[in-house]
């Protein structure tokens, strides 16, 4: 989650298994077996706020070690820094295209001699075509595609289980990288 | 999770899947399937830090963006303010009451343009008729009532998931208000 | 997680469920039930930075409540402070042994009249043995053993649900100590 960079898109490419482990559905199951698998894609776009961008911001460095501050990402790979967001979700790599929810929870970078994060957070759809959220957790080593485990779901999503693979989409400058 | 308010109690209605996808239990469950779900209903009391109640106070801001502070909860609805906390449970709604156990954990405001929060927390039960920890993880709306996700638990609760609804139970004055 | 000590070793015990609960292995597991289970110990060694020791720490103090600072674990049994850590996990009690992985993430102080923690973390490997991380989160009560739940999984543990029980091995001075 970029260095000096503050804008970032991620693209999350999601494997749930819905209700497979429900108690109260395993009869159903086992009698004519649903497809309990789905496969998802969604963009999310991460503004870090760095003291001058408030109105685009869309996240915040809110926890720093003592060597580091709260508009700039401390050095030794930022460890220690804890950064809160609420990204838009987007079907495409677009930023300005319509969002279809919010990613919102908070990331923190673990480790001196280079990037790794941790992340917790939850996707939150309220649209026609879903509703309830989906939440996650896990080590983000920051390879090129990393994988962070689903934690729980509500709503559309009750009890889901899966995986999801993050990956970076591309670059911009230094203000701007998408990952796909 | 209230603003200005000081004082919060919310109501948390469980629905727990207890063990219901243990390996060593499928066999079991099979032949003669127990009842695994099991709904409670708890109540608990948050008393927020605001630099002169130590002394009640069972929670405190530990993080905030680079416009707050850790005595007044920031502007623009309290994006990353982040909250650790310690509230007594309790069966009914009153903070007086003897607790059961307590709620500890974390949540975070993760909205700019209105009030979201994320919740990483744990109820913890040391008592004759409870023993044991539940732990949840997820987005909070804060809508009228919120679904959270189970995402594991110990002793009694073992292997738990499930969902749980949150809901506010009252507002009084400024420095109270309870959910449900 | 030590008051005034900076260097701690923890024992994690590991029962662990492998894809038990995965609906594409359930027919497998009904015709022939694999061994779902497996059992590991890992040692894990947390060094707090205190201001002094930025080359050997393994964590920092990222926030902290109104009374306290981010180089000194603060009053009131430290409730607020969150740390951030990167501990080396090795298979024996043995600082300097090769580390198999990494244990990733943070905990927070949550109780004002005693030590209790919370906490949210990944093992992360990247070895011959283990490929793939494990997420743990939840409640420690800082007992003399304490269980976590298992939350998600990546790689070789994928889907892998279950339970870590913590122990404190040992304590040498004021600046070690090992959890067993």
């Amino acid at each position: 989650m970029g260095a000096t960079r503050v804008i970032e898109t991620l693209v999350l490419s999601l494997l749930l298994l819905l209700s497979g482990s429900s108690a109260t559905q395993r009869k159903k199951t086992r009698a004519a077996p649903r497809m309990p698998c789905k496969q998802m894609v969604f963009y999310f776009h991460d503004i870090l706020y760095n003291g001058e961008n408030a109105k685009n911001a869309t996240s915040a460095i809110v926890g720093a070690p003592a060597w580091g501050n709260r508009t700039i990402l401390a050095g030794q790979n930022h460890f220690g820094n804890v950064v809160v967001f609420d990204d838009p979700i987007t079907l495409d790599n677009n930023l300005l295209s319509i969002p279809v929810g919010r990613a919102q929870g908070f990331y923190l970078y673990d480790r001196k001699d280079y990037f790794t994060a941790w992340l917790g957070f939850s996707f939150f759809f309220n649209s026609t075509q879903h509703r309830g959220s989906i939440t996650f957790a896990g080590a983000d080593p920051l390879n090129k595609t990393r994988d962070i485990s689903v934690i729980g779901g509500t709503g559309d999503f009750f009890m889901a289980r899966g995986i999801a693979t993050l990956m970076t989409d591309a670059v911009e400058g230094d203000v701007y990288f998408r990952l796909q």
